[in-house]
């Protein structure tokens, strides 16, 4: 057949190994706002699916209890944009599981796109990453809590997107808007 | 002097009036994490100031105790980067009085923009609002919490910016991610 090859993209909100504020290594928490943020703006530019990936059962457990809850408890009719929003959120143990499971599920395994706020070898501007989405195939998009990614994923990642530019080299932005940001820049029909 | 005019670029985050899920005018709560949000989105655009419009006194009070928190108490030496995000961030009692405190600091009373999900008469597009903002001069860029500004604010607007068009019609974007992502359309250097 002669149609556009489809694109699936993916997201991973990685909570180990990440930075803490003074640069070591450390597993941080789930919050379950960036859940609810992440989702809606995952929804909004029809991201394949939303992976929140933590080595801590009890918190991806949380994540379980949430997405029972609006999706099925009274959380589905009281707020149904919510509910929405969370079909295509998951829990992943680690990167390499949610790798093997999207491969899995969409058949082709990811590129991955490591997001933070430093320049790589690898590192990739918005529009040509949006040119290769464009493509098609499937591409994982991976970010940071804490202080972002550990330097082992920025260096094991295929592509390192270019942070965001704002205005006078303030780059401070919490991950669940430079998500909504990254979205718009890749994704949105502009 | 042939120097281009400058252009002032003013946010109002507005508690009241805005509609509720059923569509009444109400008066919504202060989310302290959206005062830190878009205070660190403001910051990343160099945006001029930022206003957190509410008509209840207790509420501007705890916008005030959090600034000061931030800016001179153990906050401001655990976080400078929270700090110097809050800089520009101020409290209002409604929008009347926050366009003549606009006026009277920066010499000219604002252009209004509201922001939401539907079209108006008076709706305006991404890229001629970015046009007039290049040709300089004071605009306020309008924000409503809960389900959003009420319609005497978006009818008595200089203009209404278009909604954000994602992908296949889901429209609710957190307040905070909407704002990133419009900041970022309309101000960033691309």
């Amino acid at each position: 057949m002669a149609d556009k090859k489809k694109t699936d993209i993916h997201l991973a909100l990685i909570h180990y190994p990440v930075c803490n504020k003074v640069g070591e290594t450390v597993t941080s928490s789930v919050t379950t706002l960036d859940v609810h943020d992440i989702s809606r703006a995952a929804k909004t530019y029809a991201v394949d699916s939303f992976y929140v990936v933590t080595p801590l059962k009890t918190q991806r457990e949380l994540v379980e209890r949430l997405i029972e809850h609006w999706m099925t408890g009274y959380g589905a009719e009281y707020n149904p944009t919510r509910k929405e929003a969370l079909l295509t959120t998951r829990v992943g143990n680690n990167l390499k599981e949610t790798i093997k499971d999207i491969a899995k599920r969409y058949g082709e395994t990811p590129t991955t796109v490591a997001t933070g706020a430093r320049q790589f070898p690898q590192s990739i501007g918005f529009s040509r990453l949006r040119g290769e989405l464009e493509r098609g195939g499937s591409f994982l998009l991976m970010f940071g809590t804490g202080w972002g990614l550990d330097n082992s994923i920025l260096q094991g990642a295929d592509y390192v997107l270019d942070p965001i530019d704002g205005i006078g080299g303030y780059n401070h932005l919490p991950v669940r808007s430079a998500i909504a940001i990254i979205l718009d820049r890749l994704l949105s029909d502009r």
